[in-house]
């Protein structure tokens, strides 16, 4: 089993980086997995877009959210929506927690988004609404404490997707990939939903078509398509493997603030 | 004839990544043509996204939607929407279907597409919808069965397009160049028919200027330039000729379901 | 005289990708300017995207749009647009023809733009309509014919811009840099004029704003800016200068109609 | 002071081209910042495009918005904006002055923007609107006399946005990263809040959450997390360090106007 935790962190840090190129994630929001040989366990990179996510970025937290080992970077604030989650959640292998541009005007205005298409089955029957207003009254809005974490928990209930008003979504998966699947589908549909209300009134699909048409359903051919093609356009971007260049601004950022050009760049770019 | 076939696969292949760089397709989706030399065959790729298909991922089909040759790889679920087409529409040379983005909320909605500007006159006057519930109750919504393609066919009659209700649409053409125009040009059409909406009540082509603005009549000069123009893209953004970068995704992912940077892929980077 | 011809020629190429990249114009479309030395000519390119235009496609017209040399290439067949309105209006200098995207849905639905921000005021009080069904009944919407072109004139009248009802717009300019930057701002004044109205109810500048926001009077610095802008964009893009790319796409195309890979092509992939 | 001098300037020019990047700011608008050395003083580049200015551009201005040196280059002719809020905001160390295509919408309706999600907060609780009519009447609309600059800035008030109508906004920050986000997280939040009004009636964060959720608050852990994914974004889009390309650019339009390639030039695109 411990042979096989660089390649599931490394999977996670192409998770994180493909969630970053499709849009869904932007300099904020995480993606997390459960430890492959401890479900007591789970690994979130440091506080980190995770569009710059890099394998050594990975840290290990107990289900309390306490990092395993003392840390030498700092943590993201809202682990506890991650922790929280696999806790009432045995099912769940991978959380992502997002503030994607298609699915905030849903988050703001309080409409629900129901699975408009057969992709859209993904997300689930219901996605429910969680208000941190209701529990905990006026916050920063971020999800800190472990009793805001339990109480998202709670909201999201059996499901697959959280609403959180006036902030974001919390996703699920029983995998990774299923994670990211899902959350790129929940755009997609939150989007086409949205411009489908400019020209009647969208109907979700029946619930015979939502269990039908779940993607996860085996063999799962069209995961391991999808997978190939973002993977594909990652890499074609540039995406990854991490470049000496996002090493380079992390560096440069943490000692001075700056994107300085340097000698050595320099002469890089000049090759 | 024989020898006429590398340049129609090899044709097929740019049609495909054409469709996949504009927009059209993404993960899902596939694109065929009927094989040069015998109409009772067509070609079509291995299940795998349409940007990334390469020439070897051709397969050949009977009309029933049965490989000729015993497949080593996945076939698309799916291969009946095009085989029941040929079988149905002799006029047909090639067949597209996507979930374009821009054609998703009238697919919801049930909102038709008319042509309402001169390039939309190549969808023709009617876009008919077809839906798989009528005829089949709660499904996948994938069509899958010979019954459901043969549904959808005669759905289309003697028309350029079908729209699919919750799942997208199904594009034919004479040839496989006006395929991806008619393609483009209906997403085209659909998006600046949405948002006409929020200005006034758009109103379709009279059907006079339908049959005059159609691009697909001689002498086709626009056909030849907007073909030059998508494959100049295509080739500018590196989707063509089909590089190392994207087979190596495809060998990787099938071995280890990963993109782990390896010492030959490292070495190319440094050069 | 004579050797400011190649300078012109060049500065048309780059207005012709400029509007390529940003989006005012695709595959369609098309940008002429006035023979500096004859202003009873003018120089449009052979029919091509304008965004893959080289200096060696710059034909000559007289304002007839009759080719001052016998052509061996194919040209646009709405070049009578351009003649038309350098005829009829002895101050134009520059024409451009398009169907952008942020303007065809108030072609489609007849809604008048109006400018409605500062840089908008390029565009001028009024952007009259022209409906060639008005004249010509039923008709392929593409200016073909000299009366055609001629209605499209008088229509245009003393202004700036002028919309074709479901075809697209044409704008003329006192000098080719203007008239790459009035398309560009008609293009955001009707994108930001579509939004706003989903926001209240947008108002016009007034005349006096209009007037003084022109952007075209001395010392016209913001006309030199944006200009640099504009450039440095296209070549940050791989845009100008022209590559061996688009000419090896156009003499691929030209003779078999796709895009193969060759010998010569790889190795050139391969440095 | 003065070592920290060049460092200022290279921070101040990264904010503008990541403020380009990011497309809150296109040809037109400006960035500067307080001199670190001297509270009367301001920083500010020639008149250029955000995009492209590079450390030389930069020119150091009184608070009266006259430059210190006598200027070999042309200057933003609204710079009295940046002086005249430096004069009445001793707490403010940064300023940008946009036209943001997101924010444009609400200058033009008149509608105002409000914190909608918890990012949002980073705007404040209100963003008071400008008009330049009200107090001068018919104007081009660009704020180049001083008291047009000092009525900006009694609008501005003891704000952090002020929203210009038919023009624009101008931002502020006590500190030129928190000028970058504020600007761009006004813009995420203007898209939202249009498009969440299109599914039912959005409401502004409460001003107990506006307060909590300021991302500028200590520790500010958020800040430095966005400031390394922009800095990342922009340079691997090739945007920083500044190129020979970019350069060239501008050399080539200062003298000829044009774009064209040049032996040289050539010469190092055959590598």
């Amino acid at each position: 089993m411990p042979d096989k935790l660089p390649e599931i962190i490394e999977e996670l840090t192409i998770a994180n980086r493909i969630l970053g190129y499709e849009g869904v994630i932007d300099a904020f929001g995480h993606v997390s997995i459960r430890h492959p040989g401890d479900p007591g366990r789970y690994l979130l990179s440091r506080s980190r877009s995770p569009a710059l996510v890099e394998p050594d970025d990975i840290l290990e937290y107990t289900l309390d959210s306490e990092p395993v080992k003392p840390p030498t970077t700092r943590p993201y604030s809202e682990r506890v929506i991650h922790g929280c989650i696999y806790q009432a959640r045995s099912d769940v292998i991978a959380v992502c927690h997002h503030h994607a541009p298609a699915v905030l005007p849903f988050c703001i205005a309080g409409a629900p988004i129901m699975p408009v298409f057969h992709l859209g089955a993904a997300i689930g029957a219901e996605t429910p609404f969680w208000d941190q207003r209701d529990e905990f009254g006026d916050t920063n809005l971020l999800v800190v404490k472990p009793e805001e974490g339990r109480s998202l928990a709670r909201a999201l209930g059996p499901h697959s997707v959280v609403l959180m008003r006036r902030h974001g979504a919390t996703v699920v998966g029983h995998g990774l990939k299923d994670l990211v699947l899902r959350s790129i589908f929940l755009c997609q549909n939150a989007d086409y939903q949205l411009r489908a209300q400019m020209l009647g009134t969208p109907q979700p699909l029946h619930p015979g078509e939502i269990e039908a048409a779940n993607i996860f359903n085996p063999p799962r051919a069209g995961v391991d398509r999808a997978w190939e093609y973002y993977c594909a356009r990652l890499k074609a971007a540039g995406g990854w493997p991490p470049k000496a260049t996002a090493k380079a601004v992390r560096g440069k950022s943490a000692k001075r603030g700056s994107l300085a050009p340097r000698p050595a760049a320099k002469k890089k770019r000049r090759r």
